[in-house]
């Protein structure tokens, strides 16, 4: 549900038609004080610090947008607002009743916003007809001036003084409970958790440590209970559901293998620097593996009586972890990979030999090899076959690739297929961008891997910006043919060319498919940031 | 057995080195007549035409080389050469007895250039202690004035005259048998015979009528008797072999799919205009589709009593056709992919509702759906198992990848796996480049495909060389999930921008694995110039 800076332009627009004189205006609100930090910029109140503090943000967001947003406010409060009940707004929550939603004492009719919800209006759905503050405790992201100021141009009016008491939705921080992390994660975002392993320690280790496992959370981390979890398998028609204890699933024979997952935002931030983009700012630190053991997705399915069917199917996957309206993260994956002995997608009980950490789905998750990290399911509740992908958000509306020219005027989710195998992929790790390097002999290193179990069978690296190249010594586990699930790490000692002050170090690999990577990063811009997979670049200084 | 350019500036190196001034001298030699036109450059007779035309090639060439190697063969001259008789030369076969070839009345010590050889010291060796004609018959590029200048240096004498007379292999043109081809195809090579239809042709029909099919021959067409073809298929040990007439085929349940193939060297010369690559110099022609039917490989090897094991093997095809020693063509596919249903690799025995023609491997072909046409062996004889890949030249030392930095010094064919799935294609048929479009409005037409079953979801055209993009319309058939073996045409009709003097067409697919095309040549160029796919390029004028 993140609101994006797209829409900000048309804003802007819209503001400019009003010409009504800009002034500030003061005026006191019933706030709710048990929705701080949401109120209070709200609330323009006679306090100076407040009002000091908006200066500094109008100063920093431009101080017209500001002004124009105190001018709706003020034209708002000029005439005396429309007082509402939480009955009546409950009632408007559909596009046939028209959408309402409230902010502390305020209502707005969101009605022509839901389309143009970045995070898609199935999200902003949830909260129709009530209160936004639970959702946006779960995505801070809402809580910005910029935000607030698209949100003011819909108020339709307040809500009666009775039903301005604390909400009866738990608005207690969802993320109170989520573990403690590693120091050494570099967070993109706190709630929901989102961090990665700085680069040097990234290919440190064939086999990522779990403490700096790359973290990619969509909600707050449920804390299950391992006596009373239970994994519900949804039978075939006139078949029999299970509901599989933890010792249940250690009943299926064990299956171990090493797996590197991937984020489809790994290297978002390299795009981010074309044009912006709406998603978290991972580095090259969004991929990590881990030898995962659990029993195979197959024999699970095969036990419920599922079989391959002549027509395409979808195994979706629910968590456990779930928003305030019980919606929980949902993904899928063909019915044919998911009955596949030979993919081995397994329903992973450990990582590393240990039980899965909280953070990466304890205590059961889907692990599927050579396919994007969001179909690997963690907190895994529900699995069932189903004739079409699932409806989840995370599946139909989000992980999918367009074009460089499509925005988010345009975009048509339905037109592009949900991200599964990923492409062949590359990154330096050391030296970093910007490092100094000594003269003589420098030493670069990094990872490779590609999707659907295609091996890396070569990495090229340049000195010179992609003018010439050289090849990368591979190291790490030799791949088994068609399941090359795990990345390869590699390195190249190489003399700095005499009197060179700077190297512009390039990396590209290739896969068994003969797939590369390419060369630059605006043609394969895409407006949500995934499948950055360009050459990857460092700029280094060499001391003389 | 091409022999390369790359070798002739040591050749250069060498002759630099010699002070013997350079003349022209004339000298008789017996010579063969019926081994026309591999001699007469070799026999310098008083013939003015004969001399005239040395000096036109020479001009062509470059008056240096043709001096030096003159200059060579006058040194030759003037020392009483040694005299051999073709018996002494059987003896000299392998590097321990060092290795001798004759070419007309002379004999040459070729033990230090054979691995030097281009096309690989294998091919070289099958003319080991014996006369080069008949390869040369079959690979016509050898007989060019570099390719003897290179050989010049080797010679150490001459036949005895007894021995000049015509040689008991035959030499009589081994393409003579070869059928009539449609006069729309673009000939890179009669011999073997290699041609692609013209692009304007190639995406008139979603499936490729036969007389127009792209053709990638390695020897000449055998003329097979229908009647009395078998395959033999080798049994597992212990198993029993098949031998299997065309009725015995049909037997086999009857399979039909829409298969793209794609030469590895499809759109080479694009590499070429980089640096100069050792292959034939295919345009955007070297791939087609057709409608194959046939019985399924896996039904076949079942039948023989094969079965997938743990350990990886590999099917083995040879082909009907051969060198003059009987070296058939060869190639091999994994067995995994072979038992697999749904890979349906096929022994085909129909293209287009018809039988095979003879340069598409009349009566039977391996097709291999989503694989480098290399592996799909025509008129094929026969298909084992074993432990190792082929031993083919074709499989071990021609159709691999490797980095632009490596070259034919240093090259080490081990180190890159043979090309098996072919990474994600396209390009522009329609304008061509250099043509002139009317302003207005301009139709941009084209293919798309990628290999491994991976289904094109979306190609990217710019009218500006890369800085924006539209996305252009797939036509053709909806691919079946995971088996996308057929490509997709696509067109995309967009305004001129006013004013615009001249446009830079460029297109780039995206397959479901959201592999894509590398942006430029120059990081992807290889010594064999193979898997050539970067963004297809074409430029054209606009009439005003």
């Amino acid at each position: 549900m993140l609101l994006h800076r797209a829409v900000i332009p048309r804003l802007r627009q819209a503001c400019r038609l009003q010409s009504v004189p800009s002034r500030l205006c003061i005026r006191a609100c019933s706030t709710n004080d048990s929705l701080q930090p949401q109120c209070p910029s709200l609330a323009f109140s006679g306090d100076n610090s407040s009002t000091r503090g908006w200066r500094v943000m109008g100063t920093l967001l431009g101080l017209g947008a500001v002004l124009a947003y105190h001018d709706h406010r003020c034209r708002a409060a000029e005439k005396s607002p429309h007082i509402y009940t939480r009955e009546e707004v409950r009632s408007h929550s559909s596009p046939e009743t028209r959408i309402w939603v409230t902010l502390g004492c305020e209502v707005f009719d969101v009605t022509e916003f839901v389309d143009l919800h970045p995070g898609g209006p199935s999200k902003l759905m949830l909260a129709a007809g009530g209160p936004l503050e639970p959702f946006w405790a779960l995505y801070a992201v809402h809580d910005q001036p910029h935000v607030r100021e698209i949100l003011a141009q819909y108020k339709v009016g307040e809500l009666s003084p009775e039903d301005t008491a604390p909400s009866t939705v738990k608005t207690s921080d969802p993320y109170a409970d989520d573990p403690v992390r590693h120091p050494a994660l570099k967070v993109n975002s706190q709630r929901p958790f989102n961090a990665e392993p700085p680069p040097e320690l990234l290919t440190e280790n064939y086999i990522t440590p779990n403490p700096i496992f790359f973290t990619r959370n969509h909600l707050p981390v449920p804390n299950l209970d391992p006596e009373t979890y239970r994994l519900h398998v949804v039978g075939p028609p006139g078949g029999q559901s299970l509901c599989l204890s933890l010792d249940d699933l250690y009943q299926f024979p064990k299956h171990e293998i090493t797996v590197t997952l991937q984020c489809a935002g790994n290297r978002r931030s390299e795009m981010t620097r074309i044009k912006e983009v709406k998603g978290l700012e991972w580095n090259t630190g969004a991929i990590s593996t881990a030898r995962w053991a659990g029993a195979r997705l197959c024999d699970v399915l095969a036990k419920a009586g599922h079989q391959l069917c002549g027509t395409e199917a979808h195994v979706c996957f629910e968590g456990l972890d779930s928003d305030p309206t019980g919606t929980a993260y949902g993904a899928s994956i063909p019915l044919a990979r998911a009955m596949d002995p030979e993919a081995e997608v397994l329903l992973a009980y450990e990582m590393n030999g240990q039980p899965l950490p909280r953070d990466h789905g304890f205590p059961v998750r889907v692990v599927v090899p050579g396919v994007v990290g969001a179909r690997h399911v963690k907190w895994l509740g529900k699995v069932s076959v189903e004739p079409e992908e699932s409806y989840s958000h995370w599946q139909r509306r989000d992980y999918k690739g367009f074009s460089p020219s499509v925005d988010w005027d345009i975009v048509d989710f339905d037109s592009a297929p949900s991200i599964q195998e990923l492409p062949v992929q590359s990154a330096i790790t050391e030296p970093k961008d910007g490092e100094t390097v000594q003269s003589g002999e420098v030493t670069i290193k990094g990872y490779a891997w590609s999707g659907g179990g295609r091996a890396v069978v070569r990495v090229d690296v340049s000195l010179d910006g992609g003018l010439t190249w050289q090849v990368a010594e591979l190291d790490g586990e030799e791949q088994r043919p068609r399941k090359a699930w795990a990345w390869r790490l590699w390195q190249l000692q190489a003399p700095v060319p005499a009197g060179k002050k700077e190297l512009n170090i390039v990396c590209k690999a290739v896969d068994d498919s003969y797939n590369v990577q390419p060369d630059t990063v605006a043609p394969i811009w895409n407006l949500r940031g995934v499948l950055s997979n360009a050459w990857h670049r460092v700029h280094v200084r060499v001391t003389p």
